[in-house]
């Protein structure tokens, strides 16, 4: 299989990268920026880590379709949209990481991105690939899930499927590493800023809010909102989504575990621990999303706790994942099967 | 004044000797260890950061009362029960850094500590130092707070105390670096382990929860519990307590911001922000409590967010500052009036 | 006195600000920037950490002199150049924490910072004032030494003092946390960069080697050069100066010891100890510079290590000393006697 | 093929296993404790963050070699000299990862262990196992080297063995992060005491000093003695050994990088880089040294900067690299061929 990555030198572009570049039925990677007019790049210039000395060829859709099996889009929200276009009319597969055809409404796309949506009719062609649980419907155009979307969907969703949530108690406290900002220069990813500190950023504000609502609901369609903050911590890579909620009605310790069991079970990439809080560096530079559950019958409260490595299973790694099951491949193939740890 | 430390080597100790050798109504400090047998010790060779070559005395009552006009504990919670009765029995002044005189029910002690509590008689001669919110009859013993029950309770206190809160609705998600763990070795506080981690542990069993509950109640008897979790976090010294509760009715911003400032804007050590949210780092090395707080009409939630440095206010600032009340000093001596920063 | 703080936003400047504003002789700061048409600036909003609410005044030299007693310029090297004229040519008591006036030679400055330097007949008005071994005639513009400068030059004085070292045998491997870059963008102090990481920079053209020569050679007329690299590191505050050196001759471990003794026990800021290397952590917070040495007879090599908090007695905290010898004042007045440890 | 560890659980043998359950050629992994009397253990007990349950079976020699072709030791130093004897006499096939068995000379190693030796007979069946450089007769027992050793000599090897070095001259500052220290709990270790810190510890005591001379010496055996210092620094993983030498004659730039061409240009996993000193996290996760050169014709000092992973290269990696080498497989089998990065 030959694959293209545009937007390779980001964080989630290098990951992706590196981990196709060892997957065992990749030929070949091709490497395309959206930035033109640079003149001659090469990827080992940009990220002198990884030793690859492949060029960085200009953005070209009709050579990327004639080269290549899919596109990776690597690119930042905001960019993608103005770029797939060909590609989606041409019905050519794409895994994208960005956040633009995430959103099925442009008019909550708006709303939270404060930018313009790309068309309905380019929406309507993608499908949201959240690898546990994709749509029916599955279109050539993927949008892969965002990171702290992809760890609060996880946890929520035994639950939620099983209607077991009440609608209005939902609470996400998600914590988050500096990698998921990107690669950018910004006052809040300075070593000085975010080193001894957490600080609670967008307030009610977060982008991925909609979009675990979107998902949210097509498993109970009873739940309006939810109240989620996230909180910058200083670690590079690793989500923890801490998630909050009141059952709909009395459970025992038991129902609340076999509902994990039940949707977790066969899933190669979640493990579900009873009787166990999984910690965020359990999951680094691996795929898996580790869950644990607590139920307090003091204040009727149960507690989720969910981490990923938000580069991994929050971007190139579920990215690979979708590849895998686009091709019908081994479900784990060119996936780490163990975290680095320590 | 002459005072007296007791367990100075202890990281809130030491932070309580750094202050207090600085203050200027301080003119001696005594040092003396609760474990016998261990032959000359001197603060300066276990405490290599600070040149101080003063001499760590045995334990002795008697001759900590005649040199000395108040003692400060800094023994760890379960040791300090076994050696404060002569102290208590003479009037003698004492602010307790420790966990074990601020519950007032032997059996709640017992229950979250694990431990056989102090008895009653005794008890009943301590009452708890917030020093926001000081109990109206102080006896000569005071019990200083906990770290995370002093960022929870300054944050909840305007609500609380002026019955605005849902009473089933609170759950708080407090951050915690790991200074909070004390300086004993264990697995947790290893760096490899909490390095690029952040992990929740004593879910629904942290001591700190009953402390919270008394004081919460003295406030509103009728909130009947808390969802309280503690996730630890790679910083050395700081907590951030994440509070979320529903309102009791509508309020307007103005109602809610109002509430604070009558609680606060005299308070020199608590500093309200208007549309902010403040962060750990903003108040690392100083004895504030910064609290920021955010109403969402979609959710009808109001989080606050509060942060102290958990060994300044959440130990040995707090200590000073209940000494400068216990004395009737200027509330703000021998307390750095600016974080370190950054 | 009244004092004025030119550039108070960076982190000099603010750390410099929070110790001044604590400094008993010090009656009122006045804050000024130099970069003019931003509207109205206030400290508070630029470093929320800080509560306090005082204007940024522009530039103004003349209203600066008449307000103020002396003048701190902690803007960049560079700026600073551009603006004091005024002030050298009044005669006006200056302490310039930047680089622009730390090198007597014009040359060698323009060599070194790739920029023009201030013009000789400026330079010859100013001062290097390394607190401990200030120049015999002091001026009224003083240049506090860089951070890397100040812990190399302390840790090598006493020998180069004493003529001990054999000239050619020289090197420094400095260690220092992100704070020593500043508060402006980069990619080097990203989080995501820096930490977990360790990186040699600006390898034999650190522009503080012809500051460190220029004092040495003052001392011993002999040393023609030193290899001197620096290595950033994860940590925000910090330099740690490891210098190995051959003696010129064979001396006893005790002429050792005592050349740093003659040079540092009657020094308040320099802690010499003896069979023990300091750490970083030892110092962060205060003005201390602490010294260690070790002689290592198979090898015939003398290690020194010299730790400091680079923004204190590094920049912010040698300025105010360079304030109080000027003033003659108590030298440690308005600096910290200890450290924030943990 | 069928492995077995001996010491799973410590920071090394974690790695390795995870190397190894993703090696092509190896069927199958038995793990063994060294501590008897535990009752029953198993992997995923003691590492939760592998999920791996795998029984940790008690220490038996010969049903080790009958169910294994190879064995891993991951146990410490002072412990595998009491347990590998059998398995040497049977001329059974071990790579050790412990310092035990790479000192040729017993009295050496009671000198810089202080502890007894293994017997000069064992000892005598050792090869040391730098995979770059392996020794010309390799045994069956091979001793892997230690994490500093790996780092120091292969910056030193290329100008070593071309005798480019003036003997008297080397000084190595390494800089360590904390799993170098293993997992056992240590006051240096705590995060309380590293975080925000650096500490050069062990002067000219470290046990890797000798290990270092004494392949130095095979290389150029004029090298009587070199300085060494070891700084922790606050990451997890990761060695930068910063090597200073003079050159015995001139050389022109072009020799010096000759010598590193002619030496590694074959050698998978070490990445010489012209003009570029490359930084820790470059080789984070994989089992690569990069390596970094500079000449400075001012002090006439040659730097060389040579980085690891200390887990990978510097121990589980390098032994993964032994067993391709030993059974003539793939030399990169097993081992990812990029870092994890960012």
């Amino acid at each position: 299989m030959h694959v293209a990555i545009l937007g390779a030198t980001g964080y989630s572009g290098t990951v992706l990268y590196g981990l196709l570049s060892q997957h065992p039925n990749v030929e070949s990677i091709n490497l395309y920026g959206h930035e033109g007019g640079k003149g001659s790049r090469f990827f080992d210039n940009e990220v002198p880590a990884f030793s690859t000395h492949l060029p960085i060829l200009p953005f070209n859709p009709a050579e990327i379709m004639s080269h290549n099996d899919l596109l990776f889009c690597a690119t930042p929200a905001g960019v993608t949209k103005n770029l797939v276009a060909p590609f989606i009319e041409a019905d050519f597969p794409v895994i994208d990481l960005s956040g633009d055809f995430r959103l099925k409404d442009p008019l909550i796309y708006k709303k939270w991105y404060n930018k313009e949506a790309a068309p309905s009719s380019l929406l309507s062609k993608s499908s949201y690939g959240l690898t546990e649980f994709p749509e029916k419907n599955t279109t050539k155009y993927i949008a892969n899930p965002g990171c702290y979307a992809t760890a609060t969907l996880l946890g929520l969703a035994p639950l939620a499927i099983e209607h077991m949530i009440d609608p209005n108690s939902i609470i996400v406290d998600a914590k988050s590493g500096v990698s998921g900002a990107g690669k950018k220069l910004s006052t809040t990813s300075q070593y000085n800023f975010i080193n001894e500190n957490a600080w609670l950023y967008k307030m009610n504000k977060h982008q991925h809010i909609p979009e675990i609502m979107q998902k949210l609901r097509e498993w109970d369609s009873k739940i309006p909102a939810i109240q989620f903050s996230t909180t910058l911590i200083p670690v590079t890579r690793g989500i923890m989504s801490t998630i909050y909620l009141k059952p709909i009605k009395h459970y025992t310790n038991d129902e609340i575990l076999t509902s994990f069991h039940k949707h977790y079970d066969n899933a190669p990439f979640v493990r579900f621990k009873e009787n166990y809080l999984p910690a965020i560096k359990e999951v680094t530079g691996s795929n898996y999303c580790d869950i644990g559950v607590n139920y307090n019958p003091v204040t009727n409260t149960i507690t989720i706790v969910s981490v990923i490595d938000n580069l991994m299973k929050g971007a190139a790694g579920q990215a690979v994942q979708n590849f895998n099951l686009f091709w019908n491949l081994t479900p784990t193939s060119g996936l780490p099967l163990l975290p680095v740890f320590p």
